[in-house]
């Protein structure tokens, strides 16, 4: 089952369920109204979503043509956006990029921060940049929504608090990061509004691509119409089962909590990447310095996820960098 | 006016009014559900809330008995919380006792952290301690919470931004602090379930105490029954217009958005302290090393502001500390 949302003008906008061919869409009254709505009651509104994905597959409701310019962000505002950096490569790249030892327990203690939730963006939402020395980059990454996650879930029993799989550009102002992070107190302005896909997907959707609590699958990222990269989810070192584990240590997560896996990164070259600073860094090992500048007004940014079958399961993340306004 | 949240059941509990005297508090149908809600629709809601208000002060709709054990936080769930460190004081004392430098940007930018606002805790909730070797603090800080926050907004447009005020108890297990920070993300597990107090209040009700983005009034914390500190609001070097100010440069906020002075502390000693940490670091600064030790099971925090008339605004934060059940 995939959900999308309508921006009807209200503050969390309307819920969509998705037809499996991705062309049409369809709401209900006897739905909940949006898809944070559907999270509390989970265990009513799952099976009533489901019936109604069925009828309108079977044509037995009528479906609307599928505008994505029309969608926001599967939850336009959550309570929380908890991001992982599971993908080593990407923090050993990142750290060396800019001067930093990776900490000495990267492999046995996940990294995660808190991003702000309360405003974020939708597929086709325009990253505005107001400063360009600011260092715009772009970030693919895949995303779960949770359940309601008690205090002290363990790795192995955290599959069932899993609800929702999704895409994520987690944006972030590279050049305000080295501050930010010498304060000691984690990223704040270095990480702007997160953009999301259009549909959040049940983890059936992926078939046997969704696993040990990682998407096996290539997150593909396409920069000015150029492929950037199609790093696999596999290499996720700590599974998003972990990642709920070392969250839930010492609290408790609400339904719609969005946690992240960091930026998909793989150690083969070949795979490319999934944000500028890998490109970067690549250069500099490469050549003593950096030449892809970072983004800039008029660039545009894809992102999306092929299953086996060829089909951008969650729908494409399709943003433009504009000015400020 | 003074707005409380509660525990009906639901997820986001129901809207009281709170009576002027604090005995008393009342709901209506006619009135937002919940105070989320009124802040989603700030315009509308306010003048309904301040008509009923005053109904209830002159005894025209009935008020039933305040019973503070059935409150919950005025927002169960929020979509950010974000604390600031305001109080260069406590920054000094803190990053002393861990061994830390306080940035060189000290004083002229600000410190902030992105905390997690999906499970928030009453003022009365237990603070469960499932490790002492955690070493669990209190920490006692003024909340605002926002209106819509545009990106870009400057400390001297930031007073029409905020709602409501607040008190919190910021939770924070010290001894997970270092290996956390040395990560370089922030805090995460170091930071449980914040409290906050039972009444969020429109700024009027400080009358001049509410000047410059700051709250001019002591906050009161009593330590297992005895005085541990009754630190003024005056000496917040960054004011909450600054921390807007400062929030708001790279993205915009939501209504509902919960933003934090950080602990409350003076310069002058006489004053006492509103956490833990300040107490041993005093005890290392005289003796070589702290003597007090971090709260155990069965202790209690008792957290509240006396305006000038001696009335507890906000009403009070009373937890214990108790075991994992």
């Amino acid at each position: 089952m995939r959900l999308a949302t309508l921006r009807d003008g209200s503050r969390d906008g309307r819920l969509l369920v998705v037809r499996s061919d991705g062309a049409a869409v369809a709401s209900d009254d006897s739905l909940p109204r949006t898809i944070q709505a559907a999270l509390d009651e989970w265990s009513q509104a799952e099976p009533a979503l489901r019936e109604f994905a069925r009828l309108l597959d079977d044509g037995n409701v009528p479906g609307e043509r599928l505008d994505p310019r029309r969608l926001g962000p599967p939850l336009p505002r959550a309570y929380e956006w908890v991001d992982g950096s599971a993908f080593l490569n990407h923090v050993r790249l990142v750290r060396k990029a800019r001067g930093a030892e990776p900490p000495a327990t990267l492999e046995t203690d996940p990294l995660v921060y808190q991003g702000g939730s309360g405003v974020l963006l939708g597929p086709t939402d325009d990253l505005v940049l107001p400063d360009a020395a600011w260092g715009l980059d772009f970030e693919a990454e895949v995303v779960v929504i949770l359940g309601d996650v008690p205090q002290g879930t363990r790795a192995a029993d955290a599959e069932k608090h899993i609800r929702l799989i999704l895409l994520c550009n987690d944006v972030t102002l590279r050049n305000l990061v080295p501050e930010e992070l010498a304060k000691g107190f984690g990223f704040f302005q270095s990480k702007p509004a997160t953009a999301f896909s259009p549909f959040a997907v049940t983890p059936d959707e992926l078939g046997g691509a969704w696993r040990d609590g990682r998407v096996h699958l290539p997150l593909v990222t396409t920069y000015n119409g150029e492929r950037a990269g199609d790093p696999r989810g596999d290499e996720m070192h700590f599974s998003f089962f972990d990642l709920v584990g070392h969250i839930a240590k010492t609290r408790a997560f609400t339904a719609g909590t969005l946690l992240g896996s960091g930026t998909v990164s793989n150690a083969d070259r070949a795979r490319g990447i999934s944000c500028l600073a890998e490109r970067r860094m690549i250069e500099t090992i490469d050549t003593g310095k950096p030449s892809t500048p970072f983004m800039k007004v008029g660039d545009t940014i894809r992102i999306e996820m092929l299953d086996e079958r060829g089909r951008d399961v969650f729908g494409r993340i399709e943003q433009k960098v504009v000015p400020t306004p």
